[in-house]
């Protein structure tokens, strides 16, 4: 398992929510409206984004910790232990977010979105579509 | 959106798939069951899958490109470019493959998927469970 490899993030998350311990677990759980904030570099990137997509944003959980690998699930500490890779716990070894959000409103290299439980300033890492039928992919 | 993060494997794929070019584009397309072999490392996070299980498997695609940020739709050189952020494409500045795969087998480190489009060596970064009702999260 030699070698790493290095992310460089795209943009940011711009939210309200401040403090992990207050974010929803899930983005359906009671997230607000967010933004993301997408670096100049990657503008030609964005140009097919339109308010009603669904899409994944995957973020770098950048104040997770990566020494983790069991914990109480939906951290309950009265259910035993289960491995990480069972659970969506932010803490694990690569800490990469996946929330499905969907687009509110396009503003140059801002996306407004929905469902999105990550903190302020959590760097973004990709966007990918929602899969529909083959021909939409 | 300074800043860097450094990705560790935590396994690789072991699959009769070993170009590029000849890998479904999706693995419902006909990917070929393959393995997951993980490091001794992160096994305690392994503990809890089970033959059956659908998970999402992420992946550090290797021999994609990341200078790309406009691509043809499914390589279909007929249709106009599109913003890779719109697109499943491989090559993007954040090369990370998001795979949904059935659990055919569980072997200490190793674990039987089906469904999975990644090519043989393809670094294993994260495995997360398909989100179910809120009590299975």
């Amino acid at each position: 398992m030699s070698g790493a490899y290095e992310l460089r993030p795209i943009g940011r998350v711009e939210s309200p929510l401040t403090d992990p311990a207050d974010a929803p677990r899930q983005g359906d759980e009671g997230a607000p409206p967010s933004w993301l904030v997408f670096s100049p570099t990657v503008a030609a990137g964005l140009g097919d984004l339109r308010p009603g997509a669904e899409v994944l944003v995957l973020t770098w959980l950048d104040r997770a910790r990566r020494d983790v690998l069991t914990v109480h699930p939906r951290g309950d500490r009265s259910r035993p232990e289960a491995g990480v890779f069972s659970t969506r716990s932010p803490h694990r070894p690569n800490p990469i977010g996946l929330h499905r959000v969907r687009v509110l409103a396009v503003d140059g290299l801002r996306l407004r979105v929905a469902d999105l439980e990550a903190v302020d300033g959590t760097p973004v890492l990709d966007v990918k579509p929602v899969l529909g039928p083959p021909d939409e992919r």
